[in-house]
């Protein structure tokens, strides 16, 4: 079997085409192929969500996908992975990120899949801000939170390093993040 | 929320449209899509696969894969699924079942298509034959017989209800699957 993985991040403007990333994982040595989109809803604790922006600081983030793949590969026998994620504003119902997992048994695609997700909300530095009908804020990431906290709690030396990005842990320090994103925009 | 099912069984030559199941389930409402695909793999146990043969009983196979949906509404919080099974002759590379699961979160519904693909296999009078160069065999579904084997190690009355097909276990019962869906084929 290959080893291969597609990862993109795709600059404002560009839609996530998720038949390109299924045709990428697509092979006569594949049984299976799991997939995840992640869309922009309507509404999120009661209020009206007009669009979803993403932001990145695209090389840290690709080195993050890059990793967590490889992390998936230790754990599942998996054949190509595709992952994307859209920059800047996501209206309701597009999609924001798309995984695509091929592989011989469907429970190595599944697994690894469901793995990819929650280890890109958890690690990868890409940020989100919800626009609402009457405003805007930057969404924190309880997941994000939630490893940070992890960290604060048990200081071991080097814990950080169980993530692939443990300078992910800048999510709540809004205006620094702002200006990564800026500074990569061009990018 | 709404709860929607959208369940195909395709005859044969009619090859499973993917988009159209995704878009099917796709909403506002919904934060996730997770879906599943089913494809004809190269080989089996070191044997060069032609293609797979797919028979059905129609009418149960549906009232299955409606069980099974409702069955995966009781445990998650799902918006729409979309369930598509194509039956005759699927080549090498191509889409034999579909799966497709919106939810607000994503986590409902990985674990809903997981949990649908799996019950499927195990519970869906659907049968499979291999066809290689030379030669072709009815595919005994190990998860079937899991099931089966489960039912007679522990005969206690009206187990065999557990499954939403209790007849599902006729798998094995060549000539008479063969007639099943020989008589089925014009439907």
């Amino acid at each position: 079997m290959s080893s291969e993985n597609l990862i993109e991040i795709l600059e404002e403007g560009h839609k996530v085409d998720i038949l390109k990333y299924i045709d990428y994982v697509s092979s006569p040595q594949a049984g299976a192929i799991a997939t995840f989109s992640g869309t922009t809803r309507d509404m999120f604790q009661g209020k009206a969500v007009l669009e979803l922006r993403y932001e990145a600081y695209v090389p840290m983030a690709t080195r993050c996908l890059s990793s967590i793949c490889t992390a998936a590969r230790s754990n599942w026998d998996i054949h190509k992975i595709a992952v994307a994620h859209r920059l800047g504003p996501v209206p309701v119902g597009e999609t924001s990120v798309f995984i695509a997992v091929s592989s011989v048994h469907r429970g190595d695609g599944l697994d690894a899949c469901k793995f990819l997700i929650d280890e890109l909300k958890a690690t990868v530095p890409i940020w989100k801000k919800e626009v609402y009908s009457n405003g805007e804020v930057w969404k924190e990431n309880s997941e994000f939170l939630e490893k940070r906290d992890g960290l604060v709690k048990k200081p071991v030396v080097g814990e950080h390093k169980r993530s692939c990005c443990g300078s992910k842990v800048r999510v709540q320090e809004e205006e620094e993040h702002k200006d990564i994103a800026r500074d990569n925009s061009s990018s």
